[in-house]
């Protein structure tokens, strides 16, 4: 299987050397060339432009940093939208609004082309070791067909039509920036109350109140170590397309309008480069407690 | 070691069952005394009022439904307290506000016997497995004259001074009613944006929105079956205690507040008696989607 991927920044560049060590043929390319050569070592093709790289593959893998860059990279001027083969398979395995992603597997069938949206969760780590939760919305075909791509990647479920995948990597997203606010407040309020908010930590991790992110998150917020992991700035950009979502759907999200507005005030103090663990200190300055 | 343990209902009975036979000298009390009788087949001694049942016990463990409760079952007419022997060590297990704790840690002092608040988590599975998750709040030398009482029951944590214990639990409670709110909207947006809620809830399994909740109550919420399980009339005592005790400490908790003002509104539609997974009902009503 022919494979090119675009984008080979900080999660495709791992990405495309797992697809390479699992024997699959890969042509890669990246708006600064750089950061695609290392892969040329691993015998993967490093080509100058999109549309030569998706040139004879029988399917294109895109990471890039949101809708607006795969609307430029598949379609824009040069893009590869236009050098595919006839029924190549699209896997768009970055994080952009389902409303796009759903756009896009419309404008890839007008061409003969299979589409899915795979997001995935797992960050740098997962992607290096090849262990990222892949959440993909299509056709069951195309999912069937994206196989032996996702196999070197990490663990792939088909959440639905296209859309799908993107719409899992929000509620991916609601989860993960709720839940930060719940271990904020429990932390915060033990703290205030007399409690060792690491003790407490420990006690909760194996009952009911566990989860990943008191195991990760809670420890930064008890050691105050911000350092990403995930970034403010990315939460509150993803929190803002769920709460964009919902309204749309005409749902009321409450608990994701505000953790929406918590990150963004974070934000707004000039704090986006943290972690998103962060919002601990947002909600511990509000009761003058930082 | 001589321990009583004054009531032996859901929790306290397979509780007081485990300490028998881990070979420790059990005498039992219950209101209701029915619920004591068959823990007698384990050896234990069942008492006809709490001053007898604690009558020369090296340690008295409550479980009870309340602060009042335990008030009352301590301090009350006919209550343990004035039967305790000199330097005895009271250990309540129960679920009540931290400043009841710390009221009553003074008054046993004043009689020259020790006290740990040390509720649970891990509910009546956990009780009869003997896998409890203990929060204790109290000096560390009570702490360490209760491990043979805590090593049958659980797993215990020494979370700071008396209180802390009951603000562990109730920083538990928080996070398990803040993520139940976080994954039933992830389920609902999932749910209206088109894709398989049961595929997103397996899909988001094992990645950084991964909790019990997830994997427990997200199972409820997907199957719509809430039977308890933790009540939602529970949550909402819990949530209210939270509230209370953050505006006591002048602190600002918007999560937890918004979760007890769901959870209330949930018990006052009628359903109480339901599992908390149940908040995924209110949210999904208030969306014209139940």
């Amino acid at each position: 299987m022919r494979v090119a991927l675009l984008g080979t920044g900080i999660m495709g560049a791992p990405m495309a050397a797992n697809l390479a060590r699992a024997g699959l043929a890969v042509t890669v390319w990246n708006r600064t060339a750089d950061k695609a050569k290392p892969l040329a070592d691993l015998g993967a093709i490093v080509a100058p432009d999109p549309a030569s790289a998706v040139a004879g593959a029988d399917a294109v893998i895109t990471m890039l940093a949101d809708g607006p860059t795969v609307d430029a990279v598949l379609f824009g001027p040069g893009g590869a939208a236009a050098a595919l083969k006839d029924g190549a398979l699209v896997v768009d395995m970055s994080s952009i609004p389902p409303a796009t992603a759903k756009a896009h597997a419309a404008r890839l069938a007008e061409r003969g082309c299979g589409y899915l949206d795979a997001p995935v969760s797992g960050g740098e780590v997962g992607a290096k070791a090849g262990t990222l939760a892949i959440m993909a919305g299509g056709t069951a075909a195309d999912f069937a067909r994206a196989a032996p791509l996702f196999a070197p990647l990490g663990k792939a479920t088909h959440v639905g039509p296209a859309g799908s995948g993107q719409v899992a990597k929000l509620a991916n997203q609601a989860i993960v920036g709720i839940t930060i606010g719940a271990v904020a407040e429990a932390l915060l309020l033990a703290e205030a109350a007399g409690a060792d908010p690491a003790a407490v930590r420990q006690a909760l991790m194996g009952g009911f109140a566990d989860s990943r992110i008191l195991q990760v998150h809670g420890n930064r917020m008890v050691e105050r170590t911000f350092v990403p992991g995930g970034k403010v700035s990315t939460q509150v950009k993803d929190m803002a397309t769920i709460v964009g979502v919902a309204r749309d759907l005409g749902l009321e999200l409450p608990f994701s309008e505000l953790g929406s507005a918590l990150f963004a005030a974070l934000e707004a103090r000039g704090e986006g480069l943290r972690d998103h663990s962060a919002l601990f200190l947002e909600l511990a300055r509000r009761n003058g407690r930082a």
